[in-house]
This record gives structure tokens, sequence and C-alpha cells, in this order.
């Protein structure tokens, strides 16, 4: 059956390349770090004490597994993420955690704000208004930093 | 009062510019072209005997105001687009034009695939499962445009 | 305790008015009939084997409480139900019930379309333009319910 | 080919009646002013700063082609906009003004509990709760406008 | 007609059970406050003046009807609810009440913390993170009652 | 700083640990088979040719990491899932698969409707019925295992 032998197959190119779960977290703080900056760390942080494999699955499988892929330049997953985010609307402090992480990894706050103009499009404006909102508290912080 | 000033600024702007509703039309419907082809096409011919205002909206509003904008590239347009379509979730038709428009402006295949496995780590699993669902089906009539 | 005096009053209520299951069922039925007409009583059907108990509900509680309420009319509430069911976007049996029951009560077809356009600023294009070809599908059951 | 025509019939329209974009944004801005009042001066106001083309957008788009058509009245349309609100719930701010609104073109109190009590048919009870939160609020903010 | 059928025989079994509302409002606050307790409580004092009718109907409706139902055990049905409040994510005071009724009802905090792990699989990483700063806020109402 | 001191801490625990991503894909394909069975495998099988590395991590991560967790009994898990599928309604594919799974791991028919009449109390009457659809179908998938 299809998916016993692909299943086969995916072990043995599994067991050729040996990665261990400890590589996965390396990697994957790493590209956190790269990303989401001291937001990242702070989600981190805030776990630790009441759910700590949930923050280890956030950096072993969404940033060592996911976000460490060649296939997509971190730009453009970061303006992916950013828009599903505001469109889900339900995500307010993730939200604010990529409107960072899209800021660190070179997008500019113009060019932030004309993607969530265009959520109002797709999402109804309500969702782009919210967003936008994030998007002027997230904007304050890098301008004042120490705030 | 803060608003009426920018009102009255904003109707000088706009007294200046002279735009008419034709130009922004126009100024769409090419942008609709550009990035959706032929099933952006669909869309406004389905719509023309039901609600056709909602098919000019799209054209003028959509395309015409916020698509044609210039602080952001068409690929990063698409992406968003295309991240917001699949983590909403409700929105398949618009998923499947919108992964023509972001082929059309220049993202691979294998990008779109990336995009949409990230989809999982923000939406879920389920929204990135159903969303590869409508790439399969896009990238068979890119394979077979008469099928 | 605030609660606990409410909760009395309430009772001493309920025992006056002494009214039954039977009589909320019969009052739902009468205005699901009147709302949905047809395409409700398919719903009814549709649940008696597998779930009669939620078919029972949706007549006593969604129609013999809620529907049956004198402070709206019905106008207004089909106004409601379809706007949120357009909204939702995962709801299209359930839009198309109401579309129908829109009608019955007295909204125009041109009405019912303005209505979807409208969904378009607060939900998304993609909302109402699925919107939409629900509504085309119950006006052409409609013009020919032979159909 | 179909799309096509229809566009060149919309170019033949909209040259012979010849709307400019200040025509929109003056209709929208008095629309937008009639609806939502002081609440809706304030969001244009908000935004002035951060994404004033949005604002703009707001009241040309929304309110002066949407909110301003004539096929449906301006009681229904709140309807509408309310119970979709409600009924996303994600979208509390928006939720507020367009309470403020309803009331505003002459929705009583009663019947916008009424309305809400109607969500949590198809929304969900905590839709529904959530709805009346915000609700209670804006006729607090009624009854004392200076609060 | 088949739906016909079946109400008639709905309505014989109804006059034949005799039930009252107020038996069912007795039987909807009891489980109310077996599962909810205090955080219940508060709900219902709290829709007292604005919309009492909807806090009936939650007591005679979803606990008197529907939680009171003998099919599924008290346990089953608050993971349920818990898994449902996290995974919609607009429903916070919601999902606050029902962590508390989880734990009510005999779960552990560990369990409820394992269930919202599981609900980023499927509802997104956002979801999950935001339900368990929601458990954080119940388990510390736990810890210090008084608080 | 608190996250680095935690993620010391992991690196210790991992590296400790020794787990390789073959010992995760192994115990996920074990459990997704124990749970989802045939339903399980088709998905797999389907997403093989497009994009297989979104199937290792549902192999990987949502069952050999979240689904393989010692704290939270199968029963309960599928719980919580079907109600968060059902809840969210745009998982249709999922949820049917899910269905079965909950069947695979103990829960009766009847459970599982008591589950998904409960999901009308808080997504709705629209997300239970569809539901409760999804359950029909798959009952009687059950019962006609060669169909």
């Amino acid at each position: 059956m299809k998916a016993e032998v692909t299943v086969q197959r995916w072990e043995q190119e599994l067991e050729a390349r040996g990665e261990t779960t400890l590589e996965r977290f390396r990697r994957g703080w790493a590209r956190l770090q790269e990303v989401d900056g001291k937001a990242g760390a702070r989600v981190v942080a805030g776990l630790a004490d009441l759910a700590p494999d949930l923050a280890r699955y956030l950096i072993e499988f969404a940033f060592g597994d996911v976000y460490a892929r060649a296939g997509l330049d971190l730009r453009s997953r970061e303006i992916g993420t950013v828009a599903m985010l505001a469109a889900l609307a339900n995500a307010r402090p993730q939200l604010e955690v990529h409107l960072h992480g899209a800021l660190n990894v070179g997008l500019s706050q113009d060019e932030l704000v004309e993607l969530l103009i265009q959520v109002g499009v797709y999402a109804g404006f309500p969702a782009a208004l919210n967003a936008l909102e994030a998007a002027r508290k997230v904007f304050a912080e890098r301008a004042d930093p120490g705030g």
C-alpha cells in the first residue's frame, strides 16, 4: 500500500540523516532569535513554568523544522505570517511578535502598513484596523526600545 | 477637531488630483489582469448579472486602489493574500484564484508549497492540508491549461 | 447573593407562567415554517434519524424561544441572520435556508444583494463573493421551484 | 469574451457618469457622520498619522460606495453590520462603533439586545455574551455622553 | 411528508412528558452550579439587568437541555467545551469559566495543559499560546481564591 | 536572562535523552495508525507527492510529539480534537478523519452525537448541523466499510 511504502522510504532517509531533537532545537532557537529577537525570547520564558513542552515545540517544530527550511526567504515567510495573524484577528500578541519579526528581517514600516491595508480587502476592514493598532504599538516600541 | 482638519486636507488633495472613478477602474482592471489573469476575468464575468457593482468594487477598490499601490511589490502582495486566504480557510475559490495569481507574478510552485506548510504553524494543520489540496488543483490546471 | 436572588425571581415567574416544552415546540414549529418554509422542514427531517434532539432544540429554542420573541420584527431578524451566516462563511447550507427565509418574510432579492455586497466591507470580499454564489442558487430555486 | 464586454460597458457608463474620487469622498464622509457620528470621526482621526489611505478608503469605499447605496435602508444596513461584527467576534472596537451607529439611525436599545440574543443561535453563546458586554458599554456612554 | 410525521410524533412525546420550562430551568441551574460554580453564577448575575432572557436561555437550554443530558459524562463534556473555546479563540471570558468548570468536574491542571498543547496542532500555535494564558490566570485564581 | 537559562537546561535534557527524528517518526506513525487507522494513512499517502514534509511533520510532531504524550488519555484527546474541528467548521475532511479516530479509540456513535449537539451551544447551530452531516457520512462508512 502507498502509505506504507512512503513511510519505509522516509524511515530510511531519517536513519541516514541521523538528526537528533537537540539539533532541531538548536537550529530552531537560532532561527527564533534571528526572526523574533527579544519578543520571541519573552514568549519562551513566559511558557517555561506552565507548558515548557509547548515552548520547546515552538522552537523545535515551528522554527527548527518549518522556519529553518531553505525554500522560501525569511522576508517572504514573515509577510505570510503577519498577513495570516492579521486575518485571523484572534492572535494579537503573536501579531505583535511577528511585526517585530518582519522589521527584524528587513521589511520597512511602510511596507507593513501596505500589507495591513491589503488585509482589509480579504478579511474585512475591522481586521485591518485592529492590525494597524498592533502596528502602531510595535512601531512605538521600536522608536523607544526602553519604553 | 482633528478629524475635520484631516478631512479638509484630504478634500484639497483629492481636488488637486482630480482622479475619476473611470481612471481607478482602468487601473484596477489592468492590475487584476496582470495578477489573476483568466481566473480574475472569470470572477468578474460571474458577478456581472447578479451583483455587477461588487465586481466593479473589486476592480476599482481592491485592484485600482489597493493592489495598484506602489509601496509593496506584487510578489509580496500575493504572498500575503495567499497566506490570508489559506488561514481563513473559508475562501477556497479565492485561494485558487490567488494561487494562480502568485504563480503569475513570479512565485514558484515550490515556494507556494513552503508558504502553505507554514500556514500549519499559525492556523493549524487542517488549514494547511486543505490549502495544499487547492494548490494541487491549481498546479494541475497549469500543467494542462486546456483541461 | 445577586445570582441567587435573580434565580428565585425567575423561578416564581416561570411557575406563574406555567409554560410547557410542548407549547414552546408548537410555537417554534409554527415560526420555523413561517420563516424557513420547506427548507426548514428539510433540515428537521434530515436530522430526525441521527440527532432528533438537536432538531427539537432548533425548533424549541432557536425558533420557539428566540425567533418567536416580540421585540424585533422578522424582517430585521432575517437581515441579521443572513449577514451573520455570510460573515461566518462556514455555514453555506444554513445561509441558503435563511436566504429563502429572508425572501419568505418580505425582503426582495435586490435588498439581499445589497446586504451581501455590504458583507465585503466587514468580512472581506471572499465572504461576500461566496455568499452571492449561495444567493444565485437560491434565486434560481425560487424562479424554478420544481427544479 | 464575456468579461471584456462587461468591462467595456462599465467603462462607457463610468465615462458618462464622470464621478470623481472627491465626490465619493464627500458622499462617504457625510454618510459616515450620519451613521457613526463621533465614534466614526475618532476612527478616521486615529488612522490619520499611520495609515491615512485606509481611512480614506473607509470613507470613499465603505461609506461613499457601499453605505451610500440606495437599495437598502440605513436601519437594515446597521442591523446587518452589528450582527456580522458580533458573529465574527474579533471586531470589538468596530462593534462598539456600529452599536452607536445603529442607535443613531433609529434602532432602540431593546431591539439591539434582541438582535444580540439571536447571535447566540448562529454564532454560539460566547459571541452573544461578549457582544452584550460591548452593548453594555455603549449604552452607558449614551446615558452619560460626558463620561 | 417526513417532517410533519416527525413533528407529530414529537408532539405526542412532549405531551406525554409534560415537562415545563420551570423544570428545565431548575435542572439547568443545578447543572450550571455543579459545573461552573461561582464563575457561572457571575455570568448569570452579570446579564440580569441587560439581557436576563439570554441568561435564562443559558440556564434552560445550554445547561437544562444540553449539559444535563445523560449520554456523555461531564468530564468529556468539559474537555470538548474547553477545546472548542480555545480553538475559536474569541471567547476568552467563556474559556476561563470552563477551565474552572473542567477543574470542578475532576480534570487536573496537568490534563488541561495537555489539552491546550494539542490545540496548537489543529487551531495553530497562537490559539494554544493564548489559551494557556487563560489557564495561567485560572490556575492562579484556584491557588488564591480570595485574590 | 530567563529564556537563555531555560534554553540551556533544555539543551542538557535533550542531549541526555538523545532522541532522534527517526524515533519520533516511528512513535508518531504507530500512534497515527492506532488513532486514525486507514483514514490517517490516506492523508499521508495523499501528501506524499506534493508536500511530503508536511506529512512527515504531521507524523513526527502532531502524533510523535503531541498525540504520543502520556498526560491525557486517547479518548480525551479525540473528544477535544473532534470538538475543535467541529467548532472551527473549516476542517471537514479532518473532522471526518477524527470522527473515525474517536470511534477507533472507543467512543460510541451516541457519545459523538452528544458531543456534536453540544457544539451548537458554543459555536452555533450551523457548526453543529454541519458536523452532524460529517458524522452521518462516517457512520455510514463504518456500517459499510467496503462502500
